[in-house]
């Protein structure tokens, strides 16, 4: 199939957004056979069905690099009592908070969870998404976890998307274990990976480094057994105060460490070395209306790679919706839409180790996102708002 | 046709949201012909058509009170040019702010204009908008004005919407009469608005009243030639400096007052004394990265009917999604979901001088969205998401 007459953001990074107007991209199969001006279409083109874009632009397909898509209930009643004036305390009492969602979670068939996340997965497919990366941790035990799991994986077969899991047995402390964080890592966590991963679910491997859920020390423990069972790690830190999550993770050279709003220069530092993405989350700073934003301009200057993701999640961030991420990295943390774009395509692959993805070069699956505009610019500048004309998955349209 | 098996939001306001549990609703032609609890169903709707809903959310068809969705191209280039770090010199030299919009709205076609509404307008439509406000305000000239205000009465023609339209000849003093606000006021506001009455195209008069805009006076004279030809009026008021504008409004007996951040409590209490609406508009400032909240609580005390609008432009507000605003309302100000429900429903058709919408009353129009949740508050927890299942207009499904 030869795409005609596209305006392609490529995102290489030689040129802005890697752009090439009046190109073309040849697909074969699954594959990107060509791309380039449509002066120079190969010969071997010429057998191809013709699709004419009429100047759309194409990026690469979407790609939601940190989500918690899979998970039991919602928490609209806890979000419509804070609004009602509720104190935390009496939400906690009325069983909100975490604990919800996990008991939820648990209590949950694995048709229950699938049938859930699909509406929020097919939020996504409908803006261009064609992978994206799903984290258990709301069962806290082996079995919960493995389920949370197995319910992600079965994703790839309802629907034309890529799914990579992360294993985040270290996202919270479960009630039974209230006080027991590192008892709780020994029995839980670290057999339910080892399970987990035995069964061929884990990806990759993340944690939550905070006050509220793992020291680092605690998080330590997980990433040995990561790096000897030899997957990658990731790791939400820095998100509510600095407790050298990204320093760790950097020292076990982590695909990404992500919210990183109390990150600082040493940090950017650390992780530069260790080519770790910065994931910025702009739906969780602004549901939890934080006012201290990440430090943009110290990842740059350090040449950090940002991606940017929803954190989907029922708590601090029920936002099924990249290209509102997109504007709310721009609006409220001053990226660049081509920053944004980068973001949710090639840096976003990189934080989940794809090299096929991300990006429009030879060679790569043909994922890719076509959108009635013109100007990259205006996927980050419109707000609820989606122009996706069509999406292609795997070379099919 | 009978719709059973529905939770009702009726929005009456003698219970919360008005909900009728286990609820069914009969429609007649355009109508609602009763309304109440399945077990009450009258005799007469067994001959008609039933259609089981399964338990899902029945609201109002939503209604967006302030919109400018007509308008010629885009300002993507602008917002990009900023987060690049243009200053507002180089921005304005490039042609960028308000001019820009007016420069495209003038030079553009009814059918380029219908075409770039059309879309917007669709996106509204697929979240459960029945009703949109739109103003002109983008031509500054009598031509351009008039051309506006017919377009977006053409919508009604291609779209199944009702569309009430707001002349806003003050919107801004064009390029040709830059310190002469007074001058443009008589010689072409005022002049505009006897014209586009005559052709039946103003359903009400609005205006800008802002150090940036007209002052008090200028708008005075404005609302003066509306109430001598009988139309209500409306203002974009105390948004970003106190004028006095909400209290001239009030004067006028205005059906609302939009923005209000900077609102006190006297203007406050003369809205309630005239019955004005105050219409929030979370999304200006959000992009505009304001910081002083438009003050809910005092509203509150006062009994002032809030309404919630996207305020569609190009400019301040490129937000083409309702419920993205009822989640804006919330987190941002701390409006609660039953207010915000409110406010794209009931207060919303005050707004608009709307007497047969926004609520689910025997006699209504039959303007119904039925969404795939069971609790209203979800309406306004999810972000980036939609869950419409049906929208009804004048009946029809
Ligand atoms: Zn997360
Ligand atoms: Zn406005």
């Amino acid at each position: 199939m030869l795409l005609t007459n596209a305006t392609l953001a490529t995102m290489h990074q030689d040129t802005p957004y890697g752009l090439i107007e009046n190109g073309a991209i040849l697909v074969k199969g699954q594959a990107i056979a060509w791309i380039g001006s449509i002066d120079n279409v190969p010969d071997e083109a010429e057998s191809h069905e013709r699709i004419d874009l009429e100047g759309r632009l194409v990026t690469p397909g979407l790609i939601d690099c940190h989500t918690h898509i899979v998970h039991g209930g919602n928490r609209a009643n806890e979000f419509e009592m804070r609004l009602n004036g509720a104190s935390y305390e009496e939400v906690a009492r009325a069983g909100g908070g975490i604990v919800s969602t996990v008991k939820a979670t648990r209590s949950a068939s694995e048709t229950e969870l699938l049938d859930g996340a699909l509406k929020r997965i097919d939020a996504l497919i409908s803006e261009g998404v064609t992978t994206v990366e799903i984290k258990s941790g709301y069962g806290l035990d082996l079995e919960t976890e493995l389920k949370m799991l197995r319910v992600a994986r079965s994703i790839e077969s309802h629907r034309e998307i890529t799914v990579k899991t992360s294993f985040l047995g270290a996202h919270a402390v479960p009630a039974e274990y209230k006080g027991n964080a590192d008892t709780y890592i020994d029995e839980v966590c670290i057999p339910a990976l080892e399970t987990a991963h035995a069964e061929g679910l884990v990806d990759a491997v993340d944690g939550f480094c905070e006050n509220i859920a793992f020291s680092p020390d605690q998080i330590r423990r997980v990433f040995e057994k990561a790096k000897s069972l030899g997957i990658r790690v990731k790791l939400h830190a820095e998100q509510l105060s600095n407790l050298g999550g990204a320093q760790l993770a950097a020292e076990f050279g982590a695909l990404s460490a992500d919210h990183l709003e109390y990150a600082n220069d040493d940090d950017a530092a650390a992780m530069a070395q260790s080519g770790s993405v910065a994931v910025i989350l702009p739906g969780a700073y602004y549901t939890l209306r934080e006012t201290q934003a990440p430090p943009i301009a110290v990842f740059r200057t350090h040449n950090v790679p940002m991606a940017l993701a929803t954190d989907c999640n029922p708590g601090s961030s029920p936002l099924a919706s990249l290209l509102l991420t997109m504007n709310m990295a721009c609006t409220l943390f001053r990226m660049t839409p081509e920053e944004s774009l980068a973001g949710i395509t090639r840096n976003a692959a990189m934080a989940l180790n794809l090299d096929d993805a991300g990006i429009i070069k030879t060679g790569a699956k043909a994922d890719l996102a076509i959108w009635d505009i013109r100007q990259p610019a205006e996927l980050s500048y419109r707000i609820g708002f989606n122009p996706l004309y069509k999406r292609m998955f795997g070379g099919k349209l």
